[in-house]
């Protein structure tokens, strides 16, 4: 699947859901088929295709189907756009600290 | 407002939303009072402040009153959070991936 454009939006979205959350958790640890992911999380091989089509869409997960079985792995694009997302936040805050402990200054 | 336990999950939840995402957008360029930051987003204060209470639920800003005005700010903590999250479940991929290298290898 093609991720046309990685949104830190959707990925936030995304990983708002404890169960997409177990899944990432699960994947981190190595690919795994989707049967697989299903049996633990207590959930139909349905449930885990919704999820797994939302973790593809903004672009935190893999499938691959290798003869008849699909497999899933973590994809990094996902990771790459909330961790620039975090940094370009954080960078832009450090850079108006002095500015706030200027303010702060001046009210004492 | 003190932060009991920070969870990433509910970071990535209170991210996943437009605004709130737009609330530390503003918030990055510096401390802002409540009512300034509600003009640009158009919205009423009162959902301003709704936000804000998520946001300082989940460690990703904070509010003073200082006067009689209410200033926001970013809070470093649920960016660490996250930070940490996405450094804990790449690396374990990194980890994983001569893993997934070898098993590749034998299904040629």
């Amino acid at each position: 699947m093609q991720v046309a454009t990685l949104d830190a939006g959707r990925v936030f979205d995304a990983l708002g859901d404890p169960t997409r959350r177990a899944i990432i958790d699960r994947l981190s640890q190595g690919p795994q088929s989707v049967s697989h992911l299903a049996g633990p999380l207590n959930i139909t091989l349905t449930a885990v295709s919704q999820h797994l089509a939302v973790l593809q869409a903004c672009g935190l997960a893999r499938t691959e189907k290798v003869g008849r079985v699909r497999t899933c792995r973590i994809e990094e694009a996902g990771f790459r756009t909330v961790e620039q997302w975090i940094a370009e936040h954080r960078s832009l805050w450090t850079r108006r600290l002095d500015r706030l402990g200027d303010l702060l200054a001046e009210e004492d």
